[in-house]
């Protein structure tokens, strides 16, 4: 297995536990809990891969990816009692899947050997728009919206940083582990330091 | 006409009701009724038909697709006001959708040859994303989110039944038809009798 | 550059502005600007471009497109402290992008000779779907539900008009530039001076 695959495996398992996590805050039942956890999993994944134009989505390619995001879903759906704060849980899971799915999604586009404004977008875009049809869905407001925190932020530096390591031609593993690495630090650093970017603070109140 | 197209008219203009239905709610005019109705009704074969990479989306290569849905949305705004309660209807229609929506996913992705996952999830998501368009759209809360409810089960056993029952090596018609009553009977019953499977209830409060 | 190229640089550029404007409403750092902005601008004509089965969806294809949204996104932010009315200014902005989105979605369509519904549904499509997904991911009321103003009704018209003016046989320019004007017209009137179609109205309350 490569190392895109298993980035995919990752993103998906991991998203797939989010994607749980937020029905057992809805009280869905266990089919609630597939449904949530499968959506999470493969939503940034296929929109990468419809909008490439890939020959087949991933998880039609691969049916595995599937039974693995179920077996996720269902694991929590067990366990998620003994959490004690099962927001907390999903957001630390949320940063460890998207730092996963970013270089998921910038791997495929190196590899199809798209411009790097598309690389970009490519590796913010699986990182983000799993999340974001789980937030949206389950009527939560989307981490990506959330004031002062890194997100989107985390995403594209951690693409940026592939896309420089990539075209300073070092092998693809280096690219992807420094882009998981770099996003994961910053929307760790985010979460546990309140590391920020300044936000828009309009003069006159909201209108 | 073959059986999984009249699935298709069937499901696109029962869908075309519960978004014009949605519509009245929120007293749209007739163009809005037009927008949510055809939403609602394509938007599940949309997705079922960009994943699984078919030539055409179904309504593009069938026009008649839109027209039908257009002519439903018309019937429900000269007639809404008839009923009593609009939201209870917007939920029985959205039942026969959904029990004719899961065997036109099944069917397509059966016919394509696809991995019994797979034909499990175009079954879900050709049933429910017309549905959950129409609600996120909307602002409602997703009707497949609502607790103590068979909806995403419901689906989910039609198309498992479905995929017995091709396997079984019967005629196709008899899966499709299958997974339909299957289908229903859950919802309905759901919905007039108040079956359910448990549903995840956490210990500690909601955090 | 042709016409049609054009009029997605415009739709992209402005309706970039209005991503923008919604994520400085929302609060959000210049990275949410960023994609609140690319999101709003490519929405509309990627969907169009998934569904119709273009080889390569638009910005994919010219990734000056992603660059364009991006100095627009970066501009609302230095500035959008100086509007008055944020959310005023959103609105205008919008009624300019959809006045010129429609009209290239409508253009593509007829180039590859799709039937007049799906040329229709391709106007609406490109021009609304941006600004609904802004709308939905910044959890704002979408302005096309709006209740008592044009705009799927003015998206509509001016589609309308195009497949008319094609009909009839003049140069394409024609009908896209009637197109624009028609649904910038229609949907500026509604904003300024209230017009508006009857909205269904029920007789008994909302149930």
């Amino acid at each position: 297995m490569s190392l895109l695959q298993w980035l995919d495996y990752a993103a998906v398992f991991v998203f797939a536990v989010t994607g749980a996590l937020a029905a057992s805050r809805a009280q869905l039942d266990i089919v609630g809990f597939l449904f949530l956890g499968c959506l999470t999993a493969v939503g940034g994944g296929t929109l990468r891969d419809m909008i490439l134009g890939r020959d087949q989505v991933f998880w039609v390619a691969d049916p595995g990816m599937i039974l693995s995001a179920c077996l996720a879903a269902v694991l929590v759906f067990f366990t998620a009692h003994l959490l004690e704060s099962r927001l907390r849980a999903l957001e630390w899971f949320d940063a460890m899947a998207l730092s996963v799915a970013v270089p998921a999604g910038v791997g495929v586009a190196l590899g199809m050997g798209q411009d790097w404004p598309i690389v970009l977008i490519m590796g913010v875009a699986t990182g983000t728009f799993g999340g974001l049809m789980r937030d949206v869905v389950a009527n939560e407001v989307p981490l990506i919206l959330k004031q002062g925190q890194l997100y989107a932020t985390a995403a594209l530096a951690g693409a940026g940083v592939a896309v420089l390591a990539d075209t300073a031609g070092g092998p693809q593993w280096v690219a992807l582990l420094s882009c998981a690495a770099v996003t994961f630090a910053l929307r760790a650093g985010s979460m546990a330091f309140g590391w920020c970017l300044p936000v828009y603070k309009s003069r006159p109140p909201r209108r």
